[in-house]
């Protein structure tokens, strides 16, 4: 079950003053900053009510954020959903016909366990599926 | 003030197949339809918690949504922020440097009052601000 837009996924090309202008944009600051090395980004994140905005910076060229800007430009990246039952919920939408671009949950930021759906089957919308560890 | 991501839009070629796409997806259906002649588009809505999925068709082909699909594909088009003083915080971006795409706030989908800011100040992503009537 999909319980909450637990957070969207912003690409960025430099971090530091996206965090300044989505301060403005807010008018909180970011309240986490976060490294993942296995996905090569810089994360960090601001919440409104109960859904957080994730700005993601690529360490390298080959991370997927630095494809992504080269391809699309800066902008929402993805959209995670929070669910109760990350195997059950990636067995039910393989069942109805979804790909999923990881058959194993893996660990993303914000101690998450994430499955991302292939966006050819999402209406072009890269959709993550995260359950708290 | 924002308070909450009223409701993230995604642009689609075709709102039946995409409902029921998203009806598998989120294993819930759409809770509404509406046309807003004004934008020339067709919309609809699912529900996740606090936010709300609206699904966009466009109507005729000088509509946004057929220029958004033009360009870039189906995908996520923008993300709806629920200001509790949508005249307040419409000034307080702009003083903050931010463009308005209109600087009277018009009316919207579902009930809304709504402001748009341009991307180009905002990191590639459309955001709007909105305020129930």
């Amino acid at each position: 079950m999909l319980t909450n837009v637990e957070h969207i996924g912003i690409a960025v090309k430099d971090i530091a003053s996206s965090n300044e202008l989505f301060t403005k944009l807010f008018n909180i600051p970011h309240y986490k900053s976060e490294s993942v090395e296995s996905e090569g980004v810089n994360t960090s994140f601001f919440k409104i009510n109960e859904t957080k905005i994730e700005l993601l910076e690529a360490t390298n060229p080959e991370s997927a954020i630095a494809k992504f800007i080269e391809k699309k430009g800066e902008g929402i990246h993805h959209i995670a959903f929070e669910v109760d039952d990350i195997l059950a919920e990636m067995e039910r939408l393989k069942a109805e016909g979804f790909t999923l671009l990881n058959e194993v949950p893996k660990k993303g930021a914000d101690n998450k366990l994430v499955c991302f759906l292939h966006p050819k089957g999402t209406n072009g919308v890269l959709i993550e599926l995260c359950q708290e560890i």
